[in-house]
């Protein structure tokens, strides 16, 4: 057996640890009997244990030497190559964090979590506060562990954007704030309203998920490898090759939190599904990073759901299965209801220009947390302030505020602003399938999605981790990230739906 | 830390990995995606793997030598002497099966189990054949190297009732089944028909499942710990201390299958439900064998369920649930219904006597094979002269007969008579239920089971492996393991339904 050969078992092995411990939560966020939680936690914290161990055994130190032998001078975007470079990748960042500061991390996290739930409930930031603190010392000692280029924040933004940085993504960030917020204000001084009120007529959660099943499959979601299931805070995962579990939840009131939140989390699985099955646990086929994971469910929730070529085709079967809610209205009625843009004050919830502002405010205020120019004491101040400059509204209680997400709460500094890197990717990626597939919309519009999936898997589920996010943009458009293609989408957009 | 302390650390870690195994069997069988099966199979091998390794492993051989001068002169029944004793006989039994025994055994036991899907399927007999034959050559071999009392089958039947001997069995079995065929007669021979055609009419899924989930819930298994599901082939497993899943299969045109199915599955939940929780994964704090947990099944299921008193509680609350399909029936007559017999072919449709000669006749099949004297070519030809000869029926295709069950591809022999000894040691346990709350009859038809429920608890359940089920029998009873409980209260209901 050749060195490379071990090495790749390995990694195999761990990978199927992993997809246990996906198949544990999975369960745990779906059918798990309330009183089984504490357990639960056990479990998943041996099987954590086990995978830490062997992440950073010399085991692995030792494969790894002689595997490196093994691809001297072979091209760094091979297979062979990458899975020895991004396994090397990650070694050396947990061998660096010191297994004490892992574990008060881990615990400081799920204490972080039970508070943030129990101060949401009471809208009460002090009861999240000293955690918060203690999260961002942990976090500074990490980052001083693994290293950074010139601020705390770029080691945290590594963990989930790979080769990305602090001040190239608000750079970025900041010409799109630029954009936006003008665009915001013509959309809200026009005099055309988004007719939003039939999202809200009475939807059936029976009808809802055959609606949400009818357009996963349609768009590509393999059922055959796959499952929709009900939880609190959709998600989708990963419990093996051919085993991707994605998950919704209905509000009968509102059409567009399970129909977008399931084409969203479809569009992250078709990207899981898409990855390369005999390479499945290996850095070639697994997701190069969270802005790219969300580019995919983006793009097939907002440039393909919320297009208007999807309700032409998609608006008739939506009346056969809501003959009562969609009476009077039409595909194009859907088309304007489902692009109704409004501050608000809930990120989820947003719509998608002001949605990039939620995260924006959120980039920068955990930047000055983590460079210690913000006191935790001050967050909500700040929170509020930011919320009434950017999108002139304030937020009448923390719970509404600050406290809305989990991330803070978990020690998850650096997540958010891959939302908007997947919004900007989406926009750029679907700007050139338009040009290399012609006919896109067409093709939408007569329910031919097929032809769009084919192309992202080939130009970029299939790359795996052989290139980073950068690379790949590059190799892919043949353009550096860009903010033009997303604000030419929703100028276009906006122009469609208000009149702007 | 003592050295116990340290063991029971140690063996608690293991139970933790075999629960995430289950967590794991338990998804497969009820939610997994089908293409995601060949992962699955390989994730569940790697935790077996681990799991083996722990429980043949030095450190567990240390861990018991030392543990072991703690409890030197300690009373046999403590939890401290339990949990040394109990797991010095599982290394004892595991260490003497050569790993390459354990892995044959392992593979041609998955094997097996694929043959014997097509194979009853196509009625095909031949097709599992040599899948049989060296299931027995490799059965024996394990027998050889782990040591047996006087035949080759007593070293099976430990598997499944530790401390259980062949010879006993044997002779209990047989003084049943010359008890069982003489009231079948009567029975056939009774002019009284019991009106099962109401147990055909049609009962929705939906309502089925209502029905299951007040039944199980009425009874006491706990949904705050626990969860029914849907399945093929129902089972009850333990995913941790208070999380039991029992799951079902509705037919909606006979009530029975969902019903019954559940009440048995919801009685071994009560069981794994009422085990020691402080205990968990600890000999005090587990099953003692699969009689014992049959008998707690088979005790809600036939003494409870099918019992008149029940159906006088029961009938008004399904006459809610069901008012079509029991208009024009009573609580008298679905008491008579679902305690009709009539021989049948497939053993887990079969009614409370004739289940016991199912179980007899594979009991005494799977011993010859066992002992050289049946070869496994000429099984089909006995399995069906047996059935026309203790049943008066014979199977027109192998599907129906020989090809049945799963258990003997798998190499699960010794495991039949557990079911019977269920049955008798159900009974034994309600006489004696009966004698010690008074008026249990009383409070069954008043739809008060926790009193049954408690004793229970107290006089088995918590006392996990402290007894062996011979011990725990005598103990609770007075009395050893006797077929007059069953027989009596056959004879009993027999009289009730058929006026025999």
């Amino acid at each position: 057996m050749t060195a490379l050969k071990e090495l790749a078992d390995y990694v195999r092995e761990t990978a199927m640890l992993q997809s246990v411990s996906a198949a544990l939560e999975w369960d745990e966020r779906t059918y798990m009997p309330p009183a089984a939680a504490s357990y639960r936690a056990e479990q998943v914290t041996l099987l954590s244990g086990l995978i830490h161990q062997r992440k950073t055994s010399t085991v692995l130190a030792e494969l790894l030497a002689a595997a490196e032998g093994d691809v001297v001078g072979s091209p760094p975007h091979e297979d062979d190559n990458t899975i020895v470079r991004q396994t090397r990748r990650e070694f050396e960042k947990l061998t660096k964090v010191p297994q004490r500061l892992v574990e008060e991390l881990t615990k400081n996290g799920m204490d972080g979590q039970q508070a943030w739930i129990e101060a949401r409930k009471q809208r009460d930031f002090s009861m999240l506060q000293p955690y918060l603190e203690r999260t961002i010392l942990l976090l500074r000692e990490k980052a001083d562990a693994v290293g950074y280029e010139s601020c705390v924040y770029d080691a945290l933004l590594d963990d989930y954007e790979p080769g990305e940085n602090t001040t190239r993504v608000a750079e970025v960030f900041s010409s799109l704030r630029d954009e936006l917020v003008p665009l915001l204000q013509r959309v809200q001084s026009s005099d055309v309203k988004a007719p939003i009120e039939i999202l809200r007529r009475h939807y059936p959660t029976k009808m809802q998920h055959e609606a949400g099943m009818l357009a996963a499959d349609m768009i590509g979601f393999d059922f055959r490898r796959g499952r929709l299931d009900v939880t609190n805070h959709p998600f989708c995962t990963e419990l093996g090759p051919h085993d991707c579990r994605i998950t919704t939840r209905y509000d009968e009131s509102f059409f567009s939190t399970a129909f977008f939140g399931t084409l969203h989390e479809a569009g992250h699985g078709i990207y899981e599904q898409g990855l390369r099955n005999d390479l499945y646990g290996l850095p070639p086929g697994q997701h190069v990073s969270m802005g790219i994971h969300e580019s995919q469910s983006r793009l097939w929730e907002n440039l393909v759901g919320r297009s208007r070529p999807f309700w032409q085709h998609f608006f008739p079967r939506l009346q056969r299965i809501f003959p009562e809610a969609t009476e009077g209205t039409s595909a194009e009625q859907f088309f304007r209801a489902v692009n109704a843009v409004k501050p608000s004050l809930i990120r989820v919830e947003a719509d998608e220009i002001t949605y990039n502002l939620h995260i924006i405010i959120r980039f920068e205020l955990e930047q000055e947390l983590m460079n210690l120019s913000l006191d935790v004491a001050d967050l909500p101040t700040a929170w509020n302030d930011r919320y009434e400059q950017v999108l002139g509204i304030t937020p009448p209680h923390d719970g509404d505020g600050v406290l809305q997400d989990v991330h803070w709460s978990t020690a998850n500094f650096g997540y958010f602003p891959t939302y908007t890197l997947g919004n900007l990717l989406a926009a750029q990626f679907f700007q050139q399938a338009e040009h290399d597939l012609g006919d896109l919309t067409q093709q939408i519009s007569r329910g031919e999605f097929e032809p769009l999936r084919i192309w992202l898997r080939t130009q970029i589920h299939e790359r795996g981790q052989c290139y980073t996010s950068a690379e790949l943009v590059r190799l892919v458009t043949g353009q550096p990230l860009s903010i033009r293609p997303l604000l030419d989408g929703l100028v276009s957009k906006m122009n469609q739906v208000y009149g702007v």
